[in-house]
């Protein structure tokens, strides 16, 4: 029944408000995509610019949720508004989420200032990255002002988080391999700010040392990322991780960088809408779906090939005479 | 210099009769994007739509290296001429593959009945699925029998290349976690034949029970997955395994579902084709790139949303009137 416009309207409003029951509702809207999702995508969209992002990643047994907590808790208590997005990897045959170990701290979880969503992978490519991107919008949109974003392992879906996020931490624990893992992973690439938590434990410092060598190799940025020590379970090293973040956002608007950030950030979004409708009409009734149809029994009697077929489409659309050949 | 004709009519032959120095340097001009790529891709595609496609996957340390080795030996001992394919996670930073502890068979790498290719990944969304599908065309196009694609670690591309062979092999080993891992990745829903691997290792028998309990969920498919042990390392149970292929092989053509996912692998790629060539239109010189640059500092001041930038430019390529407000 929020198909209405003027539940929409109240909808939209309460967003706009903080209201967390409003905010979750247009969520469900936008991942179902239920009627109304680009009105309220497109609507709220002005309203999140200036909420914070930072991605917290590692692999899986890193300690990240009492990280994530633990922060949580620290933004609370100089009363500012937090997200926490939960990114999950699941099943693409359940399409539900598997992990049922997270254990949120209830303080976190009963706080009205915070706002605890998780998503989980639907097994469509590129698919999770822009589902994120679409809820940490939204989220932004209430006036949330810390927006954490946790990944669950590794993949390509900590690289599309990186790419939305203001601020990356990647958190290693000091266990066998795990410095190499995130090398193998990308991570050591991704990370704004490293953290080594349960630094307790033996090896701990090994592993900063570690982390530390390899980051000295990167040359490619102007910021330095600190290497820090945490042992999330006590909230030891917080504060620490806290004012490492925002030593970082201070350097992206001092830099320029956050600034060239947001804007490819914004050219990826507008590129993404319109690639998305485009393909969306070629292959809908009406469009070039049963051209593409009729075409395969010949292409599986290897009479054609995929690309003549697609230079025929792109042909009759008008949008493009042909493939280049050259330099495709 | 194989941007003329002469000589790209000369490489088209030689990947058709199945030389591995002119297959290499044709994955090499499609990888690297050169001149003649989609025309190497669209002449060689007909000619390799009767290679089957092999993917081996699972968690590293499983053995995978070892398994398809002895995988290869088993068809070499057929006659068989086998491709490899090693899909490796790697740096988007560094752009190199980190994986320098492949060590593969001897008698596999001087084999002149076997082709070896590693791919690594290039940190681009999508990219490594489609990048792969290209290059198994290629040796596929050889007259190779039999493709054998290896990925390491579990993610997304793992999905991909399922969505690209015709046999999925899982490979798990009998250690902490690993068949809670593999579910989480997915992986229990991908796979068409199972492997316990390092079979002779506490566990094998618990681990072979744990995933037959899994798979006795999955009611998706006709095809009843088998759960296999093998010692790799040994030889043992390989014969077997080349057996379990060639048995979901002979059930994809009787049930007609082979012929199914042909269909909808071509759709696919057809899709893909035209797609990409009309993004790239798009954003290029001449198209609505400077529409859009245009636009960023009204977004960036909250004036406009991407959404309505979207629109104007859909509007302007006379492709498509608006966005689908209510349904996009």
């Amino acid at each position: 029944v929020v198909s209405e416009t003027g539940n929409l309207e109240t909808l939209i409003e309460g967003v706009l408000r903080g209201e967390w029951r409003a905010t979750a509702r247009a969520i469900s809207i936008v991942e179902d995509s239920r009627p109304g999702r680009v009105e309220l995508l497109a609507r709220l969209y002005p309203a999140g610019r200036n909420g914070r992002v930072c991605g917290i990643t590692g692999p899986s047994g890193a300690g990240k949720s009492t990280l994530v907590d633990r922060l949580a808790s620290h933004y609370r208590a100089e009363d500012e508004r937090v997200g926490i997005l939960c990114v999950d990897p699941t099943s693409p045959f359940s399409g539900g989420a598997l992990l049922g170990d997270r254990i949120r701290m209830n303080e976190i979880v009963l706080d009205p200032g915070v706002f605890i969503r998780s998503m989980a992978t639907r097994g469509s490519r590129g698919g999770l990255g822009k589902a994120a991107r679409e809820v940490i919008s939204i989220v932004e949109a209430t006036g949330t002002s810390q927006v954490l974003v946790e990944t669950v392992g590794v993949g390509q879906i900590e690289l599309d988080i990186a790419e939305t996020a203001d601020t990356v931490v990647v958190v290693l624990v000091p266990e066998s391999g795990d410095g190499i893992q995130a090398m193998k992973a990308g991570l050591m690439e991704i990370g704004d700010v490293f953290v080594v938590n349960k630094a307790d434990r033996d090896g701990a410092e090994g592993l900063r040392v570690e982390i530390e060598s390899v980051l000295a190799l990167r040359t490619d940025r102007e910021w330095s990322p600190p290497v820090l020590t945490t042992i999330a379970s006590e909230g030891s090293g917080i504060v620490e991780l806290a004012h490492a973040i925002h030593a970082h956002r201070s350097w992206l608007e001092t830099s320029g960088e956050g600034e060239q950030r947001r804007r490819q950030r914004i050219m990826s979004y507008v590129k993404e809408i319109v690639q998305d409708a485009l393909a969306a009409g070629l292959w809908e009734e009406g469009g070039y779906r049963r051209k593409l149809e009729e075409s395969l029994p010949s292409i599986l009697a290897g009479d054609r090939d995929p690309f003549s077929v697609a230079e025929d489409i792109l042909a009759a659309s008008g949008m493009l005479e042909s493939l280049n050949r050259d330099a495709h």
